[in-house]
């Protein structure tokens, strides 16, 4: 596994700051009575574009060549990361080509459009995203970004955690729902680099539980069906993000559907904030598994708040 | 109309302190686009049970000498002000009795119990509420709280403003959306006392305009008909809180239910917060007269988060 400098999580939070809010960090005195845990909610559902992926967009998209910039960036997301790249492409001036599945959200898919992004559809599966993608890198010697295992992005993905560890050093865990690895990733570097004893808990939906198969038989496994609410989970991990997961990461949480569901709508309620599925399913991890958190300081970060209100689950 | 100490408001805001919460201010670059000025969004729907009203609440009830607070209190409310009630009371340590309309949507009215409170239910009517509240103060003798026209009520709803105005005080306006007329004449003391040239707009909506109608007529009007989604902002003004509004606003800005709505939505889509249609009013008020605010430092009191997710407008 690539040794990573200390302070590279720190350099990347520097770098990206001026393209990024930093974002708060809210707490409620309801919802830690009903956790049995002090909870401190990272919001990145306030972040740019309304998700952490704005983070790994604009690290990976900074530290591109002038070269690269003048041919632009090409990524495949089903919402969250194709907004991210295709804001901080307007940003830093340069074009983003955004392959997206059909299934994607059509609030996401305006969002990429507003921001400027090119979108070009392709069928709902990884295969159809990679083989377009790579067709799209072919045609305009675009750079690919991946959206979860590009290292550039796995490290802005960690200044999430970084921030938060900055504002409450004490933290005992940090738990981070886990979809394609980047941000539990960036998130074990974080942790590692920036705090005494914080250790990261991975939560996933049961219905795409390949993050916790891997740890156990030690090689990436994938989900053969996706049937989960939280569609920012669905993506396998890659080479460069299983190697840190598998260093760092000890223990994974798995939650049902109706679970996430049911700590959507008690954070919707409780806090008056908008946190998308993916999101709750890491509130929802710390409900299932009230134990292992009782009493302890716990970052949660707040994936993303991308919701399409006309659909919504309850 | 009485005159009232300068340090009332601070005073009051020292007083509650240790029982609310001091609410963040979030901006948005997008809804600043959208709206054509800077807007601070003061959220009162972070407060504690999810609404401004926790702070007349508070003020109130600290307010009572001992042997009032023996004896318990009462008072009407179609939900946010019942809450609070409910909640500062218990926090106090004295009971709550609250009168609630057949028609307060459930969620309120489990909120209430949740808080020990004392429900006793009677038409929707603002007479049944009053003759409700006034037979159970006759029989237990409680102290009656007003919702909106109690002078302590009215003066710890001003101190969301003030703390608005201690972290931005060079704003051109606050806009506040008008109800019982309590948070708006408390705002207006708070920039009296505590601003050098901020003016306080009302929003109302169009289908209950009372407030509007009773500027113009220099006379405490009644709405006919309440037909609004804004289920906060049915009451009519009082006899305490009136001549406060009428020395201090100078506008008052109308809107439609459908722009409430659209509002509504927009604020949960772009900012990811869940604010209730009362505060979504004062939001599309200020869509609705852009040339006024344009290029205006503006704050928004985001009066509550209190929204029934079963019944969503959209």
């Amino acid at each position: 596994m690539k040794e990573f400098d200390t302070n590279i999580i720190a350099n990347a939070a520097a770098r990206i700051a001026p393209f990024i809010h930093r974002t708060p960090v809210l707490t409620s005195e309801l919802v830690n009575d009903m956790a049995g845990c002090d909870l401190f909610f990272k919001c990145e559902n306030f972040q740019k574009m309304g998700a952490f992926k704005m983070r790994g967009a604009s690290n990976a998209i900074l530290n591109l060549t002038e070269e690269e910039k003048a041919k632009g960036v090409v990524t495949h997301s089903s919402g969250n990361f194709a907004q991210a790249v295709a804001l901080a492409s307007r940003l830093v001036g340069i074009t983003a080509n955004i392959v997206m599945p059909t299934s994607a959200p059509q609030v996401k898919k305006n969002a990429v459009m507003a921001y400027d992004g090119i979108i070009t559809e392709c069928a709902p599966t990884i295969e159809a995203r990679e083989s377009t993608a790579a067709l799209i890198k072919e045609q305009t010697g675009a750079t690919l970004l991946h959206p979860s295992n590009d290292l550039d992005v796995i490290i802005g993905q960690g200044t999430s955690a970084y921030e938060l560890l900055q504002d409450h050093p004490d933290l005992d865990h940090i738990i981070v729902p886990i979809g394609g690895g980047g941000l539990i990733a960036g998130t074990a570097l974080a942790a590692e680099f920036h705090s005494e004893n914080c250790t990261v808990i991975g939560a996933e939906p049961k219905e795409v539980d390949d993050a916790y198969r891997s740890l156990i038989t030690g090689k990436i496994e994938r989900n053969e069906t996706i049937n989960t609410i939280a569609d920012g989970l669905m993506s396998g991990l890659g080479n460069n993000n299983f190697p840190i997961i598998q260093k760092h990461i000890k223990k994974i949480i798995l939650v049902e559907e109706i679970e996430i569901i049911d700590a959507m709508k008690f954070v919707w309620e409780r806090m008056k904030i908008i946190i998308e599925p993916s999101s709750a399913v890491a509130f929802a991890a710390v409900l299932k598994d009230k134990e292992f958190f009782e009493n302890k300081k716990v970052g949660l970060i707040v994936s993303g708040g991308n919701v399409d209100l006309m659909k919504l689950p309850f």
